[in-house]
Protein backbone atom coordinates (compact mmCIF):
# COMPACT_ATOMS: atom_id res chain seq x y z
CA UNK A 1 0.00 0.00 0.00
CA UNK A 2 1.60 3.38 -0.96
CA UNK A 3 2.22 5.82 1.85
CA UNK A 4 -0.02 8.93 2.33
CA UNK A 5 2.06 11.89 2.89
CA UNK A 6 0.62 15.54 3.74
CA UNK A 7 2.22 18.58 2.59
CA UNK A 8 1.49 21.92 2.50
CA UNK A 9 4.64 24.01 0.98
CA UNK A 10 4.87 24.37 -2.29
CA UNK A 11 8.25 24.44 -2.25
CA UNK A 12 8.46 21.43 -0.69
CA UNK A 13 11.33 19.55 -2.80
CA UNK A 14 9.81 16.22 -2.77
CA UNK A 15 7.08 18.04 -5.11
CA UNK A 16 9.97 19.42 -7.64
CA UNK A 17 8.20 16.64 -10.37
CA UNK A 18 5.20 19.20 -10.18
CA UNK A 19 6.09 22.43 -10.40
CA UNK A 20 5.17 24.63 -13.18
CA UNK A 21 3.57 22.41 -15.54
CA UNK A 22 2.76 25.30 -17.77
CA UNK A 23 6.24 26.31 -17.98
CA UNK A 24 6.89 24.92 -21.60
CA UNK A 25 10.87 25.13 -21.36
CA UNK A 26 11.52 24.51 -17.64
CA UNK A 27 9.18 21.22 -17.84
CA UNK A 28 11.58 20.27 -20.99
CA UNK A 29 14.60 20.54 -19.70
CA UNK A 30 13.21 19.22 -15.99
CA UNK A 31 11.49 16.20 -17.40
CA UNK A 32 14.49 15.35 -19.46
CA UNK A 33 17.04 15.66 -16.98
CA UNK A 34 14.91 13.35 -15.02
CA UNK A 35 13.55 11.13 -17.55
CA UNK A 36 10.27 12.00 -15.68
CA UNK A 37 7.02 13.11 -17.26
CA UNK A 38 3.67 14.05 -15.54
CA UNK A 39 0.41 12.42 -16.32
CA UNK A 40 -2.72 13.97 -15.10
CA UNK A 41 -6.30 12.91 -14.05
CA UNK A 42 -7.28 8.79 -12.91
CA UNK A 43 -8.08 7.51 -16.42
CA UNK A 44 -4.25 8.81 -17.87
CA UNK A 45 -2.57 7.51 -14.84
CA UNK A 46 -4.25 4.16 -15.34
CA UNK A 47 -3.18 3.94 -18.65
CA UNK A 48 -0.02 5.12 -18.38
CA UNK A 49 0.36 2.88 -15.27
CA UNK A 50 -0.80 0.12 -17.38
CA UNK A 51 1.75 1.03 -20.09
CA UNK A 52 4.53 0.18 -17.59
CA UNK A 53 5.40 3.33 -16.57
CA UNK A 54 6.73 3.20 -13.10
CA UNK A 55 5.55 5.72 -10.62
CA UNK A 56 7.58 8.26 -8.84
CA UNK A 57 4.79 9.51 -7.20
CA UNK A 58 1.45 10.99 -6.71
CA UNK A 59 0.05 14.18 -6.18
CA UNK A 60 -3.74 14.82 -4.96
CA UNK A 61 -6.12 16.47 -2.85
CA UNK A 62 -7.54 13.89 -0.13
CA UNK A 63 -10.36 13.37 -1.56
CA UNK A 64 -9.16 11.10 -4.51
CA UNK A 65 -7.39 8.87 -2.54
CA UNK A 66 -10.77 6.51 -2.21
CA UNK A 67 -11.75 6.44 -5.78
CA UNK A 68 -7.97 5.27 -6.91
CA UNK A 69 -7.70 3.20 -3.43
CA UNK A 70 -7.34 -0.09 -6.05
CA UNK A 71 -4.85 1.74 -7.89
CA UNK A 72 -2.87 3.12 -4.84
CA UNK A 73 -2.98 -0.36 -3.11
CA UNK A 74 -0.60 -1.82 -5.76
CA UNK A 75 1.85 1.10 -5.99
CA UNK A 76 4.60 1.39 -3.55
CA UNK A 77 5.61 5.05 -4.29
CA UNK A 78 4.70 8.09 -1.92
CA UNK A 79 1.20 9.55 -2.68
CA UNK A 80 1.42 13.56 -1.53
CA UNK A 81 -1.75 14.95 -0.18
CA UNK A 82 -2.45 18.38 -0.66
CA UNK A 83 -4.88 20.87 -0.69
CA UNK A 84 -6.36 22.59 -3.65
CA UNK A 85 -4.32 25.92 -3.06
CA UNK A 86 -1.22 24.50 -2.14
CA UNK A 87 -1.59 22.61 -5.46
CA UNK A 88 -1.94 25.63 -7.81
CA UNK A 89 0.70 27.51 -6.37
CA UNK A 90 3.00 24.41 -7.01
CA UNK A 91 1.70 23.72 -10.66
CA UNK A 92 0.46 26.94 -11.43
CA UNK A 93 -3.10 26.23 -12.48
CA UNK A 94 -6.12 25.13 -10.54
CA UNK A 95 -5.85 21.41 -10.93
CA UNK A 96 -9.80 20.00 -12.24
CA UNK A 97 -8.81 16.26 -12.83
CA UNK A 98 -7.77 15.45 -9.12
CA UNK A 99 -4.59 13.42 -9.29
CA UNK A 100 -1.50 13.97 -10.53
CA UNK A 101 1.49 11.45 -11.16
CA UNK A 102 5.13 11.94 -11.63
CA UNK A 103 6.20 8.78 -13.89
CA UNK A 104 9.35 7.36 -14.90
CA UNK A 105 9.81 7.65 -18.89
CA UNK A 106 10.46 4.14 -21.02
CA UNK A 107 13.38 3.90 -23.28
CA UNK A 108 11.89 4.67 -27.25
CA UNK A 109 12.25 1.99 -29.96
CA UNK A 110 14.67 3.19 -32.51
CA UNK A 111 12.89 3.98 -35.99
CA UNK A 112 14.65 0.67 -37.10
CA UNK A 113 13.49 -1.51 -34.32
CA UNK A 114 9.82 0.06 -34.60
CA UNK A 115 9.36 -0.61 -38.12
CA UNK A 116 10.84 -4.08 -37.86
CA UNK A 117 7.94 -4.81 -35.22
CA UNK A 118 10.80 -5.30 -32.25
CA UNK A 119 9.25 -1.85 -30.54
CA UNK A 120 8.48 -4.46 -27.51
CA UNK A 121 5.34 -2.93 -26.49
CA UNK A 122 2.79 -5.97 -25.92
CA UNK A 123 -0.01 -4.77 -28.56
CA UNK A 124 2.06 -3.77 -30.96
CA UNK A 125 4.79 -7.74 -31.18
CA UNK A 126 0.77 -9.34 -31.45
CA UNK A 127 -0.11 -7.70 -34.53
CA UNK A 128 3.25 -8.27 -36.78
CA UNK A 129 5.14 -4.70 -37.56
CA UNK A 130 3.35 -1.97 -38.75
CA UNK A 131 1.95 -1.43 -41.80
CA UNK A 132 0.53 2.06 -41.69
CA UNK A 133 2.66 4.24 -40.25
CA UNK A 134 2.48 8.52 -39.46
CA UNK A 135 5.70 10.81 -39.60
CA UNK A 136 5.41 14.13 -38.07
CA UNK A 137 7.89 16.47 -39.10
CA UNK A 138 7.89 19.26 -36.84
CA UNK A 139 4.86 19.76 -35.14
CA UNK A 140 5.47 21.79 -32.24
CA UNK A 141 1.89 21.45 -31.23
CA UNK A 142 1.80 19.66 -28.34
CA UNK A 143 -2.23 19.55 -28.49
CA UNK A 144 -1.85 18.65 -32.58
CA UNK A 145 0.76 15.44 -31.63
CA UNK A 146 -1.90 14.16 -28.79
CA UNK A 147 -5.09 14.58 -31.77
CA UNK A 148 -2.98 13.07 -34.28
CA UNK A 149 -2.53 10.11 -31.48
CA UNK A 150 -6.07 9.97 -30.56
CA UNK A 151 -6.65 9.91 -34.82
CA UNK A 152 -4.20 7.16 -35.21
CA UNK A 153 -5.59 4.96 -32.02
CA UNK A 154 -9.34 5.65 -33.40
CA UNK A 155 -8.27 4.86 -37.40
CA UNK A 156 -6.18 1.87 -36.99
CA UNK A 157 -2.60 3.46 -37.78
CA UNK A 158 0.02 1.07 -36.48
CA UNK A 159 2.58 3.47 -35.67
CA UNK A 160 4.04 7.03 -35.96
CA UNK A 161 7.47 8.78 -36.17
CA UNK A 162 8.42 11.91 -34.90
CA UNK A 163 11.21 14.19 -36.51
CA UNK A 164 14.30 15.12 -33.93
CA UNK A 165 12.19 18.48 -33.35
CA UNK A 166 8.58 17.44 -33.11
CA UNK A 167 6.90 17.87 -29.45
CA UNK A 168 6.84 15.44 -27.03
CA UNK A 169 3.80 13.43 -26.97
CA UNK A 170 4.79 12.69 -23.36
CA UNK A 171 3.95 16.41 -22.27
CA UNK A 172 0.93 16.46 -20.55
CA UNK A 173 -1.62 18.22 -22.81
CA UNK A 174 -0.04 15.88 -25.34
CA UNK A 175 -0.80 12.99 -22.80
CA UNK A 176 -4.39 14.25 -22.47
CA UNK A 177 -5.44 15.27 -25.78
CA UNK A 178 -4.64 12.38 -26.70
CA UNK A 179 -7.06 10.40 -24.20
CA UNK A 180 -4.10 8.14 -23.17
CA UNK A 181 -3.62 6.89 -27.12
CA UNK A 182 0.02 7.87 -26.59
CA UNK A 183 0.59 4.95 -24.27
CA UNK A 184 -1.27 2.51 -26.82
CA UNK A 185 0.46 3.82 -30.09
CA UNK A 186 4.25 2.79 -30.70
CA UNK A 187 6.33 5.45 -31.66
CA UNK A 188 9.87 6.45 -32.45
CA UNK A 189 11.74 9.69 -32.49
CA UNK A 190 14.12 9.94 -35.35
CA UNK A 191 17.73 10.89 -34.41
CA UNK A 192 19.04 12.13 -37.99
CA UNK A 193 16.02 14.67 -40.15
CA UNK A 194 18.37 13.64 -43.12
CA UNK A 195 18.94 10.23 -43.50
CA UNK A 196 15.67 8.36 -41.60
CA UNK A 197 13.24 8.75 -43.83
CA UNK A 198 15.57 6.46 -46.59
CA UNK A 199 15.25 4.09 -43.73
CA UNK A 200 11.39 3.80 -44.14
CA UNK A 201 11.79 3.61 -47.81
CA UNK A 202 14.27 0.65 -47.35
CA UNK A 203 12.22 -0.73 -44.81
CA UNK A 204 9.41 -0.99 -48.36
CA UNK A 205 7.40 1.94 -46.95
CA UNK A 206 5.57 3.94 -49.67
CA UNK A 207 6.51 7.84 -48.43
CA UNK A 208 3.13 9.95 -49.17
CA UNK A 209 3.85 13.73 -48.44
CA UNK A 210 1.16 15.27 -47.85
CA UNK A 211 0.65 18.52 -48.99
CA UNK A 212 -1.87 21.25 -49.84
CA UNK A 213 0.05 21.72 -52.53
CA UNK A 214 -2.71 22.29 -56.04
CA UNK A 215 0.56 20.06 -58.04
CA UNK A 216 0.08 17.26 -55.93
CA UNK A 217 -1.46 13.74 -56.53
CA UNK A 218 -5.31 13.75 -55.30
CA UNK A 219 -5.72 11.45 -52.18
CA UNK A 220 -8.36 9.30 -54.19
CA UNK A 221 -5.93 8.57 -56.41
CA UNK A 222 -2.84 7.96 -54.52
CA UNK A 223 -1.15 4.64 -54.01
CA UNK A 224 -2.20 3.35 -50.51
CA UNK A 225 -1.27 -0.32 -50.69
CA UNK A 226 1.24 -2.21 -49.05
CA UNK A 227 3.61 -0.56 -46.18
CA UNK A 228 2.84 3.25 -46.55
CA UNK A 229 4.31 6.43 -44.04
CA UNK A 230 2.34 9.21 -44.51
CA UNK A 231 4.17 12.52 -43.74
CA UNK A 232 2.22 15.79 -42.13
CA UNK A 233 3.97 18.93 -41.94
CA UNK A 234 3.63 21.77 -39.17
CA UNK A 235 1.00 24.73 -38.89
CA UNK A 236 3.39 27.76 -40.43
CA UNK A 237 5.63 25.82 -42.67
CA UNK A 238 4.11 22.94 -43.88
CA UNK A 239 6.82 19.70 -44.70
CA UNK A 240 10.36 20.53 -45.97
CA UNK A 241 11.22 20.89 -49.04
CA UNK A 242 13.64 18.39 -47.88
CA UNK A 243 11.03 15.58 -47.12
CA UNK A 244 8.81 16.73 -49.92
CA UNK A 245 11.60 15.92 -52.41
CA UNK A 246 12.44 12.64 -50.56
CA UNK A 247 8.65 11.28 -50.45
CA UNK A 248 7.69 8.95 -53.67
CA UNK A 249 4.53 10.79 -54.09
CA UNK A 250 2.74 14.30 -53.02
CA UNK A 251 -0.62 14.11 -51.98
CA UNK A 252 -3.36 16.82 -51.40
CA UNK A 253 -6.48 16.60 -50.44
CA UNK A 254 -9.17 18.34 -52.40
CA UNK A 255 -10.21 21.64 -51.03
CA UNK A 256 -13.09 23.99 -51.88
CA UNK A 257 -12.72 26.91 -54.65
CA UNK A 258 -13.80 28.97 -52.13
CA UNK A 259 -11.44 28.29 -49.43
CA UNK A 260 -8.76 30.28 -50.62
CA UNK A 261 -11.39 33.79 -50.92
CA UNK A 262 -12.19 32.90 -47.36
CA UNK A 263 -8.32 33.07 -45.75
CA UNK A 264 -8.16 29.31 -45.69
CA UNK A 265 -5.03 28.15 -47.70
CA UNK A 266 -4.85 24.48 -45.65
CA UNK A 267 -6.38 21.96 -43.50
CA UNK A 268 -5.10 22.09 -39.70
CA UNK A 269 -2.85 19.23 -39.96
CA UNK A 270 -5.34 17.27 -37.53
CA UNK A 271 -7.99 17.57 -39.92
CA UNK A 272 -5.75 16.22 -42.88
CA UNK A 273 -4.02 13.65 -40.69
CA UNK A 274 -7.93 12.13 -39.87
CA UNK A 275 -8.78 12.44 -43.41
CA UNK A 276 -6.64 10.76 -44.65
CA UNK A 277 -5.95 7.73 -41.72
CA UNK A 278 -10.03 7.43 -42.38
CA UNK A 279 -9.70 7.08 -46.43
CA UNK A 280 -6.77 4.50 -45.80
CA UNK A 281 -8.50 2.93 -43.04
CA UNK A 282 -11.36 1.94 -45.81
CA UNK A 283 -9.01 1.11 -48.54
CA UNK B 1 -6.51 58.56 -41.03
CA UNK B 2 -6.11 57.15 -37.61
CA UNK B 3 -4.68 58.94 -34.90
CA UNK B 4 -1.74 57.58 -33.29
CA UNK B 5 -2.49 57.88 -29.04
CA UNK B 6 0.27 56.65 -27.12
CA UNK B 7 -0.54 54.90 -23.76
CA UNK B 8 1.22 53.59 -20.82
CA UNK B 9 -1.27 53.04 -17.96
CA UNK B 10 -2.52 49.58 -18.18
CA UNK B 11 -5.39 50.73 -16.39
CA UNK B 12 -6.66 53.75 -18.65
CA UNK B 13 -10.34 53.60 -18.89
CA UNK B 14 -9.83 53.61 -22.50
CA UNK B 15 -8.02 50.21 -23.02
CA UNK B 16 -11.07 48.54 -21.09
CA UNK B 17 -12.17 46.45 -24.29
CA UNK B 18 -8.57 44.33 -23.98
CA UNK B 19 -8.70 43.73 -20.34
CA UNK B 20 -7.75 40.20 -19.12
CA UNK B 21 -8.08 38.73 -22.87
CA UNK B 22 -7.78 35.10 -21.36
CA UNK B 23 -10.09 35.84 -18.52
CA UNK B 24 -13.40 33.97 -20.42
CA UNK B 25 -15.92 34.60 -18.05
CA UNK B 26 -14.46 38.08 -18.10
CA UNK B 27 -14.81 38.41 -21.44
CA UNK B 28 -18.26 36.72 -22.13
CA UNK B 29 -19.75 39.34 -20.31
CA UNK B 30 -18.06 42.26 -21.25
CA UNK B 31 -18.07 41.23 -25.06
CA UNK B 32 -21.76 40.67 -24.76
CA UNK B 33 -22.68 44.31 -22.72
CA UNK B 34 -20.61 46.32 -25.12
CA UNK B 35 -21.07 44.35 -28.68
CA UNK B 36 -17.36 43.77 -29.23
CA UNK B 37 -15.03 41.14 -29.99
CA UNK B 38 -11.31 41.64 -30.19
CA UNK B 39 -9.03 40.05 -32.84
CA UNK B 40 -5.30 39.70 -33.09
CA UNK B 41 -3.07 39.74 -36.01
CA UNK B 42 -3.09 41.52 -38.90
CA UNK B 43 -4.03 38.92 -41.36
CA UNK B 44 -7.36 38.33 -38.87
CA UNK B 45 -7.76 41.94 -37.97
CA UNK B 46 -8.17 43.16 -41.91
CA UNK B 47 -10.36 39.83 -42.41
CA UNK B 48 -12.73 40.97 -39.97
CA UNK B 49 -12.88 44.93 -41.58
CA UNK B 50 -13.22 43.12 -44.46
CA UNK B 51 -16.44 41.05 -43.15
CA UNK B 52 -17.72 44.72 -42.62
CA UNK B 53 -17.16 45.09 -38.84
CA UNK B 54 -16.65 48.30 -37.57
CA UNK B 55 -13.72 49.49 -35.42
CA UNK B 56 -14.13 50.78 -32.31
CA UNK B 57 -9.93 50.88 -31.71
CA UNK B 58 -6.57 49.28 -32.50
CA UNK B 59 -3.60 48.77 -29.87
CA UNK B 60 -0.29 47.90 -31.08
CA UNK B 61 3.43 48.27 -30.40
CA UNK B 62 5.00 51.31 -32.71
CA UNK B 63 6.72 49.04 -34.56
CA UNK B 64 3.50 47.78 -36.06
CA UNK B 65 1.75 51.01 -37.21
CA UNK B 66 4.38 50.95 -40.36
CA UNK B 67 3.28 47.55 -41.88
CA UNK B 68 -0.56 47.92 -40.61
CA UNK B 69 -0.41 51.95 -42.07
CA UNK B 70 -2.92 51.30 -45.69
CA UNK B 71 -5.23 49.81 -42.80
CA UNK B 72 -4.59 53.10 -40.53
CA UNK B 73 -5.64 55.44 -43.37
CA UNK B 74 -9.01 54.23 -43.87
CA UNK B 75 -9.94 54.00 -40.13
CA UNK B 76 -11.66 56.54 -38.55
CA UNK B 77 -10.59 55.20 -34.99
CA UNK B 78 -7.87 55.96 -32.20
CA UNK B 79 -4.87 53.67 -32.70
CA UNK B 80 -3.66 53.11 -28.72
CA UNK B 81 0.31 52.80 -29.25
CA UNK B 82 2.26 50.60 -26.10
CA UNK B 83 5.08 49.04 -25.11
CA UNK B 84 5.08 45.36 -24.71
CA UNK B 85 5.03 45.54 -20.87
CA UNK B 86 1.74 47.51 -20.99
CA UNK B 87 0.54 45.07 -23.22
CA UNK B 88 0.41 42.37 -21.25
CA UNK B 89 0.02 43.91 -18.35
CA UNK B 90 -3.33 45.03 -19.66
CA UNK B 91 -4.28 41.60 -21.81
CA UNK B 92 -2.40 38.84 -19.69
CA UNK B 93 -0.13 37.89 -21.74
CA UNK B 94 2.92 38.64 -24.47
CA UNK B 95 1.12 39.56 -27.33
CA UNK B 96 2.84 37.95 -30.14
CA UNK B 97 1.12 38.70 -33.46
CA UNK B 98 1.79 42.96 -33.03
CA UNK B 99 -1.70 44.57 -33.29
CA UNK B 100 -4.70 43.71 -31.60
CA UNK B 101 -8.47 45.62 -32.75
CA UNK B 102 -11.82 45.80 -30.92
CA UNK B 103 -14.36 45.76 -33.40
CA UNK B 104 -18.62 45.50 -33.47
CA UNK B 105 -20.13 42.60 -33.57
CA UNK B 106 -22.70 42.46 -36.75
CA UNK B 107 -26.56 41.19 -35.93
CA UNK B 108 -26.93 37.62 -36.65
CA UNK B 109 -29.49 36.13 -39.03
CA UNK B 110 -31.87 33.82 -37.61
CA UNK B 111 -31.29 30.10 -38.43
CA UNK B 112 -34.41 30.87 -40.79
CA UNK B 113 -32.99 33.83 -42.56
CA UNK B 114 -29.23 31.37 -42.85
CA UNK B 115 -31.33 28.71 -44.43
CA UNK B 116 -33.08 30.51 -46.70
CA UNK B 117 -30.00 32.15 -47.79
CA UNK B 118 -31.18 35.78 -46.54
CA UNK B 119 -28.44 35.77 -44.46
CA UNK B 120 -27.03 38.97 -45.86
CA UNK B 121 -23.15 37.89 -46.55
CA UNK B 122 -22.26 38.63 -49.94
CA UNK B 123 -20.47 35.45 -50.58
CA UNK B 124 -23.66 33.25 -49.23
CA UNK B 125 -25.96 35.35 -51.11
CA UNK B 126 -23.85 34.70 -54.33
CA UNK B 127 -23.93 31.04 -53.89
CA UNK B 128 -27.77 30.49 -53.38
CA UNK B 129 -28.97 29.02 -49.74
CA UNK B 130 -27.14 26.75 -47.98
CA UNK B 131 -26.86 22.81 -48.90
CA UNK B 132 -24.51 21.72 -46.64
CA UNK B 133 -24.61 22.97 -42.47
CA UNK B 134 -22.59 21.71 -39.39
CA UNK B 135 -25.16 22.32 -36.62
CA UNK B 136 -22.56 22.39 -33.34
CA UNK B 137 -24.42 20.99 -30.06
CA UNK B 138 -23.14 22.91 -27.02
CA UNK B 139 -19.49 22.47 -27.88
CA UNK B 140 -17.52 24.61 -25.00
CA UNK B 141 -14.05 24.56 -26.50
CA UNK B 142 -13.21 27.99 -28.55
CA UNK B 143 -10.56 25.83 -30.25
CA UNK B 144 -12.67 23.11 -31.77
CA UNK B 145 -15.46 25.73 -32.92
CA UNK B 146 -12.48 27.87 -34.55
CA UNK B 147 -11.14 24.69 -36.36
CA UNK B 148 -14.45 23.41 -37.49
CA UNK B 149 -15.07 26.79 -38.81
CA UNK B 150 -11.44 26.03 -40.67
CA UNK B 151 -12.79 22.79 -42.25
CA UNK B 152 -16.15 23.80 -43.12
CA UNK B 153 -14.84 27.05 -45.29
CA UNK B 154 -12.17 24.60 -46.65
CA UNK B 155 -13.89 21.67 -47.51
CA UNK B 156 -17.02 23.29 -49.08
CA UNK B 157 -19.78 23.88 -46.18
CA UNK B 158 -21.80 26.01 -46.54
CA UNK B 159 -23.24 27.31 -43.09
CA UNK B 160 -22.73 26.70 -39.27
CA UNK B 161 -25.82 26.25 -36.74
CA UNK B 162 -24.58 26.98 -32.89
CA UNK B 163 -26.59 25.49 -30.43
CA UNK B 164 -28.00 28.53 -27.87
CA UNK B 165 -25.07 27.26 -25.63
CA UNK B 166 -22.36 26.31 -28.23
CA UNK B 167 -18.92 28.78 -27.54
CA UNK B 168 -18.50 31.87 -29.43
CA UNK B 169 -16.71 31.78 -32.55
CA UNK B 170 -15.92 35.45 -32.06
CA UNK B 171 -14.34 34.67 -28.99
CA UNK B 172 -10.32 35.71 -29.97
CA UNK B 173 -8.98 31.95 -29.61
CA UNK B 174 -11.65 30.99 -31.92
CA UNK B 175 -11.46 32.98 -34.42
CA UNK B 176 -7.44 32.79 -34.37
CA UNK B 177 -7.96 29.19 -35.07
CA UNK B 178 -10.25 29.70 -37.28
CA UNK B 179 -7.62 31.42 -39.46
CA UNK B 180 -10.51 34.17 -40.12
CA UNK B 181 -13.20 31.66 -41.44
CA UNK B 182 -15.84 32.81 -38.65
CA UNK B 183 -15.79 35.42 -41.41
CA UNK B 184 -16.44 34.03 -44.18
CA UNK B 185 -18.67 30.72 -43.23
CA UNK B 186 -22.79 32.63 -42.65
CA UNK B 187 -23.48 31.43 -38.93
CA UNK B 188 -26.75 31.28 -36.71
CA UNK B 189 -27.05 31.04 -33.07
CA UNK B 190 -30.20 29.13 -32.33
CA UNK B 191 -32.59 30.62 -29.79
CA UNK B 192 -34.70 27.35 -29.14
CA UNK B 193 -32.73 24.56 -28.37
CA UNK B 194 -35.52 21.96 -28.60
CA UNK B 195 -37.36 23.75 -31.60
CA UNK B 196 -34.75 25.05 -34.09
CA UNK B 197 -33.68 21.82 -35.50
CA UNK B 198 -37.02 21.30 -36.38
CA UNK B 199 -37.07 24.82 -38.66
CA UNK B 200 -33.95 22.72 -40.53
CA UNK B 201 -36.14 19.83 -41.13
CA UNK B 202 -38.95 22.20 -42.71
CA UNK B 203 -36.50 23.67 -44.96
CA UNK B 204 -36.21 20.65 -46.45
CA UNK B 205 -32.73 19.59 -44.61
CA UNK B 206 -31.54 15.84 -43.81
CA UNK B 207 -30.71 15.88 -39.92
CA UNK B 208 -27.78 13.25 -39.62
CA UNK B 209 -26.35 12.77 -35.90
CA UNK B 210 -22.91 11.74 -35.50
CA UNK B 211 -22.10 9.54 -32.71
CA UNK B 212 -19.97 6.33 -32.58
CA UNK B 213 -22.37 4.50 -31.19
CA UNK B 214 -22.21 1.29 -32.95
CA UNK B 215 -26.03 0.76 -33.97
CA UNK B 216 -25.70 3.93 -36.46
CA UNK B 217 -25.25 3.53 -39.73
CA UNK B 218 -21.54 3.80 -41.25
CA UNK B 219 -21.53 6.70 -43.29
CA UNK B 220 -20.61 5.11 -46.58
CA UNK B 221 -23.93 4.25 -46.15
CA UNK B 222 -25.36 7.55 -45.08
CA UNK B 223 -28.11 9.37 -47.52
CA UNK B 224 -26.00 12.73 -48.34
CA UNK B 225 -27.80 13.74 -50.92
CA UNK B 226 -29.97 17.12 -51.05
CA UNK B 227 -29.84 19.41 -48.34
CA UNK B 228 -27.48 17.84 -45.34
CA UNK B 229 -27.85 18.85 -41.89
CA UNK B 230 -24.83 17.08 -40.26
CA UNK B 231 -25.48 17.20 -36.21
CA UNK B 232 -21.90 17.09 -34.03
CA UNK B 233 -21.41 16.91 -30.22
CA UNK B 234 -19.84 17.81 -27.20
CA UNK B 235 -16.24 16.12 -26.41
CA UNK B 236 -17.73 14.80 -22.95
CA UNK B 237 -21.17 13.55 -22.96
CA UNK B 238 -21.53 13.69 -27.33
CA UNK B 239 -25.05 14.83 -28.76
CA UNK B 240 -27.75 15.26 -26.30
CA UNK B 241 -30.42 11.58 -26.32
CA UNK B 242 -33.05 14.67 -27.50
CA UNK B 243 -30.96 15.92 -30.76
CA UNK B 244 -29.99 12.14 -31.59
CA UNK B 245 -34.08 11.17 -31.38
CA UNK B 246 -34.95 14.15 -33.64
CA UNK B 247 -32.40 13.84 -35.94
CA UNK B 248 -33.13 11.39 -39.33
CA UNK B 249 -30.80 8.89 -39.17
CA UNK B 250 -27.38 8.57 -36.71
CA UNK B 251 -24.50 7.91 -38.59
CA UNK B 252 -20.86 6.87 -37.28
CA UNK B 253 -17.32 6.92 -38.70
CA UNK B 254 -15.95 3.47 -38.24
CA UNK B 255 -13.38 2.89 -36.07
CA UNK B 256 -10.31 0.87 -35.81
CA UNK B 257 -11.49 -2.60 -33.39
CA UNK B 258 -8.33 -2.24 -31.36
CA UNK B 259 -9.27 1.90 -30.08
CA UNK B 260 -11.24 0.97 -27.60
CA UNK B 261 -8.30 -1.02 -25.96
CA UNK B 262 -6.28 1.92 -26.30
CA UNK B 263 -8.52 3.99 -24.71
CA UNK B 264 -10.08 5.73 -27.64
CA UNK B 265 -13.88 5.85 -28.09
CA UNK B 266 -14.41 8.16 -30.45
CA UNK B 267 -12.59 11.10 -32.25
CA UNK B 268 -12.58 14.45 -31.76
CA UNK B 269 -15.02 16.22 -33.02
CA UNK B 270 -12.85 18.25 -35.23
CA UNK B 271 -11.44 15.17 -36.67
CA UNK B 272 -15.22 13.45 -37.05
CA UNK B 273 -15.88 16.89 -38.55
CA UNK B 274 -13.09 17.08 -41.16
CA UNK B 275 -13.89 13.36 -42.54
CA UNK B 276 -17.31 13.75 -43.02
CA UNK B 277 -17.33 17.11 -44.53
CA UNK B 278 -14.69 15.65 -47.03
CA UNK B 279 -16.96 12.47 -47.64
CA UNK B 280 -19.60 15.36 -48.66
CA UNK B 281 -17.30 17.15 -50.18
CA UNK B 282 -17.03 13.75 -52.99
CA UNK B 283 -20.11 12.73 -52.98
C1 LIG C 1 -1.50 23.80 -41.79
S1 LIG C 1 -0.84 22.71 -42.92
C2 LIG C 1 0.60 23.56 -43.53
C3 LIG C 1 0.31 24.70 -44.42
C4 LIG C 1 1.50 25.18 -45.16
N1 LIG C 1 1.27 26.55 -45.52
C5 LIG C 1 1.73 24.33 -46.43
O1 LIG C 1 1.61 24.89 -47.52
O2 LIG C 1 2.06 23.16 -46.34
C6 LIG C 1 -0.12 21.46 -41.93
C7 LIG C 1 0.03 20.13 -42.59
O3 LIG C 1 -1.26 19.55 -42.77
C8 LIG C 1 -1.26 18.78 -43.96
N2 LIG C 1 -2.29 19.37 -44.85
C9 LIG C 1 -3.04 20.47 -44.64
N3 LIG C 1 -3.90 20.68 -45.64
C10 LIG C 1 -3.72 19.69 -46.51
C11 LIG C 1 -4.31 19.32 -47.77
N4 LIG C 1 -5.29 20.04 -48.31
N5 LIG C 1 -3.85 18.22 -48.39
C12 LIG C 1 -2.88 17.45 -47.84
N6 LIG C 1 -2.28 17.76 -46.68
C13 LIG C 1 -2.69 18.85 -46.02
C14 LIG C 1 0.12 18.87 -44.57
O4 LIG C 1 0.90 17.77 -44.16
C15 LIG C 1 0.67 20.15 -43.95
O5 LIG C 1 2.08 20.14 -43.86
C1 LIG D 1 -15.55 13.24 -28.54
S1 LIG D 1 -16.99 12.84 -29.38
C2 LIG D 1 -18.16 12.49 -28.11
C3 LIG D 1 -17.91 11.23 -27.42
C4 LIG D 1 -19.09 10.78 -26.58
N1 LIG D 1 -18.59 9.91 -25.57
C5 LIG D 1 -20.15 10.06 -27.44
O1 LIG D 1 -20.35 8.87 -27.21
O2 LIG D 1 -20.75 10.67 -28.31
C6 LIG D 1 -17.55 14.40 -29.98
C7 LIG D 1 -18.42 14.34 -31.18
O3 LIG D 1 -17.64 13.96 -32.31
C8 LIG D 1 -18.42 13.17 -33.19
N2 LIG D 1 -17.78 11.85 -33.31
C9 LIG D 1 -16.70 11.40 -32.64
N3 LIG D 1 -16.37 10.17 -33.04
C10 LIG D 1 -17.25 9.81 -33.98
C11 LIG D 1 -17.44 8.65 -34.78
N4 LIG D 1 -16.64 7.59 -34.70
N5 LIG D 1 -18.48 8.64 -35.65
C12 LIG D 1 -19.29 9.71 -35.76
N6 LIG D 1 -19.16 10.82 -35.03
C13 LIG D 1 -18.16 10.89 -34.15
C14 LIG D 1 -19.82 13.09 -32.59
O4 LIG D 1 -20.65 14.09 -33.14
C15 LIG D 1 -19.56 13.36 -31.12
O5 LIG D 1 -20.69 13.92 -30.47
Amino acid sequence: MARLVPVSDPADPRLADYVRLRDVNLRKSLEAEHGLFVAEGEKVIRRAVGAGHAVRSLLMARRWAEPLSDLLDGLDAPVYIADDATMEDLVGFQVHRGALASLERLPLPTVDALVSGAAGRAAAAAAGPPRRVLVLEDLVDHGNVGAIFRCAAALGVDAVVLSPRCADPLYRRAVKVSMGAVFAIPYARMTDWHGDLGRLRAAGFTLLALTPDQSAVPLEKASLDGRVALLLGSEGGGLSSRWLHEADEAVRIGMSPDAMAAGVDSLNVVAAAAIVCHTLAQG
